[in-house]
C-alpha cells in the first residue's frame, strides 16, 4: 500500500521550497502519497504547527509519516528528529513542533545522524531539502526508524496550552484564529463536566460580551458572538455572518473565561 | 484505475482541514487521486464555488468524484448530497453549490443519511471530515450512490446567473474576477447571435467606456479594456499589461452590457 | 513507474485554472504524480518562475516532466514549446521560462504543433489547459517528444541575471524575496574565489550597512541582517527574528555589492 507523507510548515506556496522538498521525497519513495496539512503557518510559529498537526493526526491510517519543519534553529545545534509513537511517524526538529504525536505508546525517538540517510550535501539553511524530506521517505519506503541515527531518549515539549480553574470558573486564552475569524480557545469541552452548576454556559473574551453556546453554526445570530464545540473538541467563538476576530478585536493569547450560570 | 476526487471549498489553506478532510479519504480509499480545484473560494460564497465546478467539470474523466463543501447551514437541517450525473459523481451540502454538475443525463441523487458511510462520529461544525469527504471517499472506492442514502428527488438549485436582451443589446453582470484582475461576465459567447447587426461588438461595463471585442489577450492595447471570449465561453474584460478590476473599479455584480453596431 | 509532472504557473490558486490543467493531464496520463512547485509566481513574472524551476530541477528525478506556463503572450504567435534536456523534459511557452533547463546535454526541441497531442478544441485565452497540459501529459505517458511537432532550433534564453567584477568587489541585485523576507541575490558563492583578500566578507545592499556572512539563520543577531549562502549557492540577506526586506527597505533589482577586508 502506498505510504502517505503529510507536510507541515512555515515556508509558504509562493516560493518552491514545498515542491523541492516533494521532489526529494519522490526521488527515494516513488510512491509516496504526499498530503499538504498546511504551509502557511506564520513564519517560526511552533505552536501554530502543533495545532495543525494535532488536529489531523487522528484522521490519518496507522503508519503516516508526519513531516513538520518550523525551524528556527535550522543549522544551529538544535537536533533533527524522527519518532514513531502511537502506530505513525514524526519527522521534523527538536523545538516542540511534533509534541501532538509524542504521547503515543512505544514510543521510539532518535536524532537524524545516519549521513547515508540524508542528502549527499547538507545545507546549512534547508534542511527540510536536505535532512527531514529524505528521513521521511525512507520510512515511507521502509527504512527502520533505528537506522537513521542515535537514540533521542527525551525529545522537547511544547505542550499546547490549556485551561486552569478560577473561581467558579475556567480560564483560557485564544490559540489561533482560522479562516473565517473564529477563534479557536485552549478550554476543551470536557472541562465543562468540572464546573459548578448546570445553567446556560457564558463564554467571555478578553473581558467583552459573554457568548452562549449553541450547537451549530447556523443556530447562532447574525452579527453577534457565540460558542460551540469546535472540531478539535474545544470551545469555540464564532459571528454568524461574520468574524469574531473582527467583531472582538482579538487574537491569539487573548484571555477567554467560561462559567456556568447556576 | 485509480478514482480521482476533486476538493472544492472555502476552508483556505492556512488551516489544516483540507488535509484533514484528505486523511479520512485516503484512510478509506487509499488509491484515490486528489485535485485542488480550489480552497479559496470566498467564506460562504456558494456562486464562487459552482462557478468552479461549472469551469472545471467538462476537463475530468467520467467517474470522477467531485466534492464541493461551501457550506453556511453545516449542522443544521440542510441535507448533504452525493449525485450521480452525466457519468460523474457530485457530494456537497443541498444548498446549490452542486448545480452545475446536476444537468447531466440519468441523475440520481441521494441524502447522506447512512450511519455506516459517515465517520462514527458526526460532529456539528466540520460535516466537510466528517460526512462529505467519507461519502466521496466510499463512492471512489466503488459503494453504489444508492447505498449511501435515501433518494432526493429535487436537489437545490442555483443557477449561475445568465443574460437577457434590453432594447438592441444583451445585459448581464461581471459573475468573478480572476487573479489577473479579469472580469468574467454572465454573457455567453452564443449570446451574440441573438442580436441585431453585424458590425463590432462594444462592451460595457458598469456604465464605463466601451470595450472592443480582440480574439487573444496579446491583442489588447496596453492600459486599455478590452473584451474577449474567455476560457468558459463568456464574455470577459480585461486589461492587457494591467488589471481590468482596478482600472474600471468594479466587481461582482457590476452591469455588463453588450451590443453590436450596424 | 509512474512519472511526475511539476506544474509552475502565475494563475494563483484562487480560480480553479490550475485544477483543470490537472483534470486535463489525468485524463491524458492516469498515473502521472502531479507536483506543485508554485502557482504565485507574479503575474507574467518570467524570471521569477524561472527561479522557482531553476531552485527545484536538481531534485527531481530523470525523466520528470516540468511544465511551466508565464504566458503573457497566449494566443499570439510566441511558439508553445517542449523540450528533452539532461534527462528531463520541460514544457512551457517559449518566452525564456524554461531557460534553466535548456543548458542540460543533449537538448532537443519542439514547438507545439501535432494536434493530435492538443485537446480537440484550442482556445486563444488558455493554452496551459488546451496546449501545454496535454503535452506534458502525453510526454509522461511515453510519447515521445519528437512527435508532439516541429524541431526548434533555438529557444528564447533569458538567462538569470549574474554578477560583474567591479573594483575590489562583485555587483549584483537583489533577484527576489521569499516570505521569511530574505533577499535572494544574483551573487554566486563561487564568484567569492574570485575576489582579492581573504578577509571577512561584507555585503551591501542598496548602499545600506554592511551585512557580515554567518554560516546559519542561528548564527545572526536578532533584528540585523546578515549575509549566508542560501540554498540555491548564492549570496542571501536575511535578518534574524524579522524581514530584510522590511528593514532594509529594498525589493528585487536593488544593487547588491560584496567585497572582502584585505
Amino acid at each position: 500500500m502506498a505510504p502517505i507523507i503529510t507536510l507541515t510548515t512555515d515556508f509558504g506556496r509562493r516560493d518552491p521550497f514545498v515542491g523541492i522538498m516533494k521532489g526529494v521525497i519522490l526521488s527515494i519513495c516513488p510512491t509516496a502519497r504526499l498530503v499538504d496539512l498546511t504551509h502557511d503557518v506564520d513564519p517560526q510559529d511552533v505552536l501554530g504547527a502543533s495545532l495543525a498537526l494535532e488536529a489531523a493526526l487522528p484522521f490519518f491510517p496507522d503508519g503516516t509519516v508526519h513531516l513538520a519543519v518550523v525551524d528556527p534553529g535550522v543549522g544551529s545545534r538544535r537536533r533533527p528528529l524522527a519518532v514513531r509513537a502511537g502506530g505513525r511517524y514524526l519527522v521534523g526538529p527538536d523545538n516542540g513542533v511534533l509534541t501532538p504525536g509524542l504521547g503515543g505508546p512505544r514510543r521510539t525517538a532518535v536524532a537524524l545522524t545516519a549521513p547515508e540517510y540524508r542528502l549527499p550535501e547538507v545545507s546549512r539553511t534547508f534542511h527540510g531539502r536536505d535532512v527531514f524530506a529524505p528521513a521521511a521517505a525512507y520510512l515511507a519506503a521502509g527504512i527502520p526508524l533505528e537506522r537513521l541515527g542515535v537514540p533521542v531518549a527525551a525529545p522537547v515539549l511544547a505542550p499546547i496550552p490549556g485551561s486552569r480553574r478560577e473561581g467558579d470558573g475556567l480560564v483560557g486564552e485564544v490559540l489561533t484564529v482560522d479562516r473565517f475569524g473564529n477563534l479557536l480557545t485552549s478550554i476543551e469541552a470536557s472541562g465543562l463536566a468540572a464546573l459548578a452548576g448546570d445553567g446556560p454556559v457564558a463564554v467571555e473574551v478578553a473581558g467583552g460580551p459573554a457568548a452562549g453556546l449553541v450547537e451549530a453554526y447556523a443556530d447562532g445570530v447574525n452579527g453577534r458572538p457565540a460558542a460551540i464545540i469546535g472540531s478539535t473538541g474545544r470551545f469555540e467563538i464564532f459571528v454568524r455572518g461574520g468574524s469574531a476576530r473582527e467583531v472582538l478585536g482579538v487574537g491569539r493569547g487573548a484571555p477567554v473565561r467560561i462559567r456556568r450560570s447556576r
